[in-house]
């Protein structure tokens, strides 16, 4: 039985090393290499354990960060559907769902159902762990777009509006970070011009755009 | 003070993007490239999440996936030493300890000396938590190395030997899981000649190594 047992388990952990291969449109710092999933999780996993104190409202701190962790497996199946791809996005979550039942499935069935109740969580967007996550999910690749001269942005013709409807929930995790991540990311990129901005200006305000602009 | 608390935060998470292009020797499954430090630290804390229970003693799961996602920033400045190589061994201890002071010295105070200690924690290997993490830190590349029709033991002739001598301690965190490890990963590669016995077969049994032999 713990041989079957440990045998899913490492059938699971063997399968997710997949994870590693999955590209993200976001470029590392330095503009060599575009990231992948797994580094990106991993990424978030430690800036979510240093910047919790930041969170709107108290998170469990080991849930949040295993819901980041495991938040992007699907991909494994489903491929990274990128930020600002509208066509991908209208088939995004079928797939993904498909990739859940398949992916959480190699495990053990408690732990699968654990797993696969985390990643509905987080796709639910709905507690405090969740927002936290997702606020984490955006601002690490608005830190790597800015670190970068906005390469990405620029590579897919990003504008400002689409990055502000993307985070339109980004401070329902953390007021905080979203303030500091416009004040420091997407700001200064609007004023020297990587981020068109084709509304002329007037949304510059991070209070704003706070409010779901 | 806060807006300089949160720089010092994201100067410290851009800081450590670094980590992603750290190499290791392990190859991915599928045997394309090798892995990475950000990659090899978020496979162990998931796997750190679901192998928990399998720890010898009861463990703080948060302090043991935080340790294992922050254990190799020091090989920003320090390098990935091989676990076989002799040579670079002697003098990874100091390459490191400077390493960590610079990079966890980049955070605000009180979350660097937290980092600091998590860190010192796992490299003396004596609470629960390092011991498992060191458990994790073992299993996952013999995991991959096994996938891999033990491409990188070849690449530098490691024998079963070395092995055994680098695992001498993983048994500390959980026998359950060496003794999978030593079943599934190792024994099948002594079997099938890819990890060289130079002692004629006589350390074939995984109970023997689990006492340090």
């Amino acid at each position: 039985m713990e041989k079957n047992r440990l045998k899913k388990l490492f059938d699971f952990f063997l399968e997710i090393d997949q994870e590693k291969f999955i590209g993200r449109q976001t470029y590392l710092s330095g503009a060599l290499r575009k990231e992948n999933d797994a580094e990106h999780a991993w990424h978030m996993a430690i800036m979510a354990i240093l910047l919790s104190d930041y969170s709107n409202e108290p998170i469990d701190v080991l849930k949040t960060v295993t819901m980041l962790l495991i938040h992007d497996l699907v991909e494994i199946d489903a491929g990274d559907t990128y930020a600002y791809d509208e066509e991908g996005k209208k088939t995004k979550r079928t797939r993904e769902v498909a990739a859940a039942e398949r992916i959480f499935g190699l495990l053990p069935e408690d732990q699968g159902r654990r797993l696969r109740a985390l990643w509905d969580e987080f796709e639910e967007e709905a507690s405090a762990e969740a927002k936290f996550a997702h606020t984490m999910d955006h601002i690490q690749p608005l830190m790597l777009n800015a670190a970068t001269e906005g390469k990405s942005w620029a590579e897919h013709n990003v504008q400002l509006s689409q990055v502000l409807e993307r985070n339109q929930h980004t401070a329902e995790g953390s007021n905080v970070l979203w303030e500091y991540a416009y004040e420091n990311f997407i700001r200064p990129n609007v004023e020297n011009g990587r981020l068109a901005d084709s509304s002329g200006g007037q949304q510059s305000s991070g209070k704003q755009h706070r409010d779901g602009e």
